[in-house]
């Protein structure tokens, strides 16, 4: 279960370490909602192996499969020869807010709550950039990961792995990133170089990637063809083949609620409700609803301009919370007119993926001191 | 109300017409489960005025705006100087199974069930390829169309139009549509040229188009500044200024039961259950689940292949009727993993757009002949 740490990996102490090895932590709801950009302390971790600790002078990267030219790149390479950009982009684990479909069901896997998600800006290369100097092959439609951490949990154990179809590596928006808020990428977040995939789940943006292979099919890799789908329920997703079910790329409509916290006894009167709301792909959100009555009714939250079209958007509205126990609902809308499910249990599947019903939390005020 | 007509404009006696004048029809659903593609007599239609009759050898297409070389083209320029395409493509009315949300609460405008929307196969050439011909200017955002058809309901009554995004304008797959399932498009469905923009709402696809305009800005019409945008309840859409609310583009994941009827009787036992799903941009559709106890379980419909990725995907089930009143649930995901939401009341909005709760049909099973 969570428990309290120091500073395991140079994390702050307000993170909630679900697992010390491989290392998982959930980041604070209440540090999330202090800035659009979270501190590298405070940012969210998934890993599936070890921290393999590089050395950067050591590390090479291959550039391989349906090119004209393979490529092996140092990090001195790759900082020279591809001009550097920055994104705004927030990832989210593919399994935030799995603790609310738990409830419906059990669920194997670390609890999530709403902060297995952050946002930093990333300084890179663009892969488009590096792919092109490889010259991708037509016919070529994935492009593939590979990273040095072992994941016990694929049976046999292997390397992390991924792939995004090419028309989203060939995005401005996709990076091999060394820097992470204008310092280099700690090595629990991929140094000396991971892949960001903004508005894909934070799966694809593999850490430590030392292989990039352009390939016609998806990659093989376990976390592309066995885990990390959507299964429907009724199937054992450890005895599921390869292939079954959807394998997740794009992040659904989603929103949570961050502050107060769930459970929280405040006074009742005018009250600061505060959250995030985020899409996949360049979805970005068009309204967040806030109701009091269970859905019946709604007003509209203030949003925040986000960071980039990769990036989260923070809202935040006033409430005037009436005595006793009130629950506050939080739903956002993106702008292809998706909107978040109202009820978790129909979204129950055997990973806990994608929960993205409304947001809930129930809150008890007393009178206001008179 | 609706009415059962005979052939105005070239349609079957299975259309509903919803309105004469503009002329406003929805397919039936037996026929629209019966092929991929819906013939041009089934196809159903969304108009805002009097159908434009033009003489194809007198009309012509501006292309101006934010352009290097403005230009105009007869049918036979545009069929002569650009390559043909064909894409198979369903259309959706913004409206579709808006008779669903009108239950929840009054909603002005055509009750719509789940037949506002068909698929065809269309000729045409690149909108691409057109605005490459006149050097579309970096600076430019948007690409609106404008057609001769007054429509009344505009305040002042003014001309349909409607803009999309250029990165959607470039798209190989939308087109400037002249045929329609291989025989010339027929005036009702925007003769001689009409644009279609796969995975959008049918409104983008501006029939009889006679202007193109490149611009920073969307479109000023009515029917993309005031019209067609998604609103929260509580506001008076014919006083809402324009620019109120989302604009509604790409569709939200969606899917409806064909066949049987709603409120059919039947016998018990072994029964084919039909529909479509469809999801907006080039998302897909993943999985389409059935469920006969209210969505506390679900089984797997088979899906159809679709024709293209701007196509529907036509489903069908064999589901083991029990005896009694039966509620049948569809609902389904894209590959975006977005799904669709469970009820109609929390969806409601007051033009009544974008209803993709689940569908649902309520049939009465009789016993089996013994």
């Amino acid at each position: 279960m969570a428990e309290r740490t120091a500073t395991m990996w140079g994390k702050s102490h307000d993170v909630t370490v679900h697992q010390s090895d491989p290392f998982n932590a959930e980041s604070s709801l209440a540090v999330l909602v202090q800035e659009p950009v979270t501190s590298a302390e405070d940012f969210y971790v998934r890993n599936h192996g070890p921290v393999p600790e590089l050395d950067p002078r050591l590390w090479r990267l291959s550039v391989e499969g349906m090119v004209e030219r393979s490529l092996e790149l140092s990090l001195e390479d790759l900082q020279n020869r591809f001009e550097h950009h920055d994104v705004a982009a927030t990832l989210q684990c593919a399994g935030n807010r799995r603790s609310g479909l738990a409830k419906v069901h059990d669920i194997p896997g670390h609890p999530w709550g709403p902060g297995a998600t952050s946002t930093a800006t990333w300084t890179g290369a663009r892969l488009a950039d590096v792919l092109a100097a490889a010259g991708a092959e037509s016919g070529a439609h994935h492009v593939a990961f590979e990273a040095p951490d072992i994941a016990p949990e694929a049976m046999p154990p292997e390397r992390f792995g991924a792939s995004i179809p090419i028309a989203k590596a060939l995005g401005n928006e996709v990076l091999l990133a060394w820097g992470m808020n204008g310092h280099p990428l700690p090595a629990v977040h991929g140094a000396p170089v991971r892949v960001v995939v903004p508005g894909y789940i934070g799966a694809r943006s593999v850490k430590w990637v030392e292989r990039i292979s352009v390939q016609e099919r998806p990659s093989q890799n376990f976390f592309q063809s066995t885990a990390y789908r959507l299964l429907p329920p009724g199937i054992d997703p450890y005895n599921a083949p390869p292939g079954d079910g959807l394998a997740l790329g794009p992040l659904a409509v989603n929103s949570a609620i961050l502050t107060p916290d769930d459970g929280a006894v405040l006074p009742a009167g005018p009250t600061a409700v505060t959250g995030y709301a985020l899409s996949g792909d360049d979805r970005g959100i068009a309204r967040v609803d806030i109701s009091l009555d269970g859905g019946r009714s709604w007003q509209q939250a203030d949003l925040d301009e986000p960071l980039s079209p990769w990036s989260w958007t923070p809202w935040r509205i006033t409430l005037d919370l009436p005595p006793g126990d009130v629950e506050i609902i939080a739903r956002a809308w993106d702008t292809s007119a998706a909107v978040q499910p109202e009820h978790e249990a129909p979204l129950w599947n055997p990973k806990g993926y994608f929960n993205n019903a409304w947001s809930r939390i129930n809150l008890t005020t007393t009178d206001r001191p008179g």
